[in-house]
């Protein structure tokens, strides 16, 4: 090679990461691994055992024994992994036995199956393919990953707010063509605030435009009427066209679906990418999940969840904490970052272990801490938690 | 609400699934499920016993008593999900051990664990952030899609040519500025021809120019080397930048891999949206892939798969079929495209399932059959298999 010539002479192409990862670290943004011995609401984490406030694991049947046999089972009767592409060789009875549960509690014709809840939001959306998409401002990334990997023209509304949708969809409809395609997505239960979106004004918006409606209901399924969601509890199953959901928290496994009509499930199975080119769900996902919605379904482990919430809401409450939302996630708002960092840090010490959601995740000045009760925190731990939080509090001076 | 100004009377906002569907259905490319009772190389699908020669399970070990017990195991003493993303506290101990084994074998620093192959593909593409990608022209779909969500420019360079490279590489020189990122992508092994990427070539290019190199070895990993993949047989560890790789086929459950510097990993850990927002790979997956490695890493298995690849290949050689690739894949090149579908179903009605890969998937004329032996393919399943190839290509005139 002549490597005096100009063109072969650029020879940085190359990549700084190490400039990023500083950039972090001075701005307190850096993240990192801490591992845990299981996934139990007391666990072993940094050589100590603390309490678990922090996991999507809302029903505790990740470490239920009945939902470990199923997992076991289905390595054994099918195998440990599907080893092929759903549409090759790796569809098997089993998944077909989760998605006709999933469809009757989520009352579909059908559901399909993906291997997370991001793949399966990035896969439905850019497989339909909208010309505009309605997104509430504070959806989860895998949302707006799939909205870029579609290249819709992507809308923006306030959050929660049916007016700041229906003010947009109006704006839009001066300029549109008779023949796009517009979806609104939204999630259902917005996990960092513990609300719950306006779903049947939005479904009266998308009815007016005849657009249509995606809903994910990632941290409510397995929750509500029947081991559903949001979109059961409201009745509004008939009324929205594209349910997606998780089986990785309540339903104690890994993996998404999407629920809807044959029509939209035969599409996405022809269309959606990450569903055509990844293999098909593991075995003992499907079996473990497939168990932990019957005991959803079952009611008395959604009973738990929601006493332990109750006790929790009302603890931190009545001790002076402001707690966010209407759900089962429990966000207490500190306000200041650096009060956030320091609750956190004094919990820690009282083996207390939940996340502290501090800017850019959330804006300036709603810096917080995520508290997620589990169905199987027994009173005791329900009850460390709010001593510590009180303890805690009244020191820093923030109760 | 006011019906009839003309910005609510636009009502037609909706999507027409069906008419995609029904074209797929005229030009025949309509794709449907068909489940199997389990992953076995022999199983039941729709109603008869079937020896499979079209899984991605390899080794045969999806269905290994041994990666079973793996996989109970970690459901028992783990949890049958993560329950959080590994950032929260869905990182666990057996998440590492499989991290280290993988870096092992891979002879980097660290490794990090997805959700799948498309999700490690995707988020790692996205999160590098390259200005210009230079791309194999048949790359996985997990790629293109990694690709359009970097929104970076893309160039397609001739499929296996690093003459091709060298000249896309040298012209957009000319253009460059000095900080761009330049990023080389490559599947390793490409799954619908077997053959193989020209792996040093396309590395002493990338230092010529100072750019990345980025490989998937999915279909290699677990089958070369110690367990490792092609980058391993060729002893290029060192000159990768970035390992890409999955658990769901060689290593027999779900998921995938990113091996590389510590840097590179940390980066990863901080900026792969479809790592940060994803639940961690459910344990089960982690404790079989881990097990698997180990079996992969022995070495008779992997002696096993590749005495039955050669048996099979050398067989639909003598009998004049002609196969393409130099990997365990073997396409069976047929050129039309309903000889090749002609095919496929006499093999079937003997019990042999390979599937059909034509046009689009493949260019025209290169309609094929693509085989797939397993380490576990008995002696009469190989044989089985060659004597419906030769009975049925020659009632079709096609050898």
């Amino acid at each position: 090679m002549d490597s005096d010539t100009t063109e072969t002479s650029t020879r940085d192409h190359g990549f700084d990461l190490e400039a990023d990862l500083e950039t972090r670290e001075r701005y307190g943004l850096r993240r990192t691994l801490e591992p845990a011995a299981d996934v139990s609401a007391r666990t072993r984490i940094d050589s100590r055992e603390r309490y678990v406030f922090a996991a999507n694991n809302y029903l505790g049947l990740a470490t239920d024994p009945r939902v470990q046999r199923a997992a076991s089972e289905a390595a054994r009767a099918v195998g440990t992994g599907s080893g092929a592409s759903r549409l090759i060789t790796g569809d098997t009875e089993l998944h077909r036995e989760l998605e006709d549960d999933l469809a009757a509690v989520k009352h579909t014709d059908r559901t399909l199956l993906f291997s997370s809840g991001y793949a399966a939001n990035v896969g439905t959306i850019a497989a339909l393919d909208p010309d505009v998409i309605f997104s509430d401002e504070l959806n989860h990334a895998s949302i707006i990953d799939g909205c870029r990997l579609a290249a819709a023209e992507t809308v923006v509304y306030d959050h929660c707010d049916a007016a700041s949708l229906a003010v947009k969809l109006r704006s839009r409809s001066m300029d549109a063509a008779d023949d796009e395609r517009w979806l609104i997505v939204t999630d259902t239960v917005f996990s960092m605030d513990g609300d719950v979106a306006p779903l049947a004004a939005i479904c009266d918006l998308a009815a007016q435009y005849g657009a249509w409606t995606l809903v994910d209901e990632a941290h409510a399924t397995g929750l509500y009427e029947d081991g559903g969601g949001i979109v059961q509890r409201d009745g509004l199953s008939d009324s929205i066209d594209v349910q997606v959901g998780t089986l990785s928290k309540a339903l104690a496994s890994q993996g998404g679906y999407v629920a809807g009509s044959d029509t939209l499930v035969e599409y996405l199975v022809n269309e959606a990418r990450s569903f055509v080119f990844s293999t098909g769900l593991a075995p003992p996902a499907v079996g473990a999940s497939r168990t932990a919605l019957q005991i959803a379904r079952d009611g008395a482990r959604r009973a738990s969840l929601w006493e332990n919430v109750e006790t929790l809401r009302e603890g931190l409450d009545s001790v002076g904490y402001r707690v966010l939302g209407e759900t089962n996630v429990l966000p207490v708002l500190l306000g200041e970052r650096v009060d956030a960092i320091e609750l956190d840090r004094r919990l820690r010490e009282q083996d207390i272990v939940a996340p502290v959601i501090r800017p850019p995740t959330v804006p300036d000045g709603t810096s917080r801490i995520r508290v997620a009760p589990m169905a199987t925190h027994s009173d005791a731990a329900i009850e460390r938690c709010l001593s510590a939080f009180e303890t805690a509090g009244r020191d820093l001076g923030l109760i």
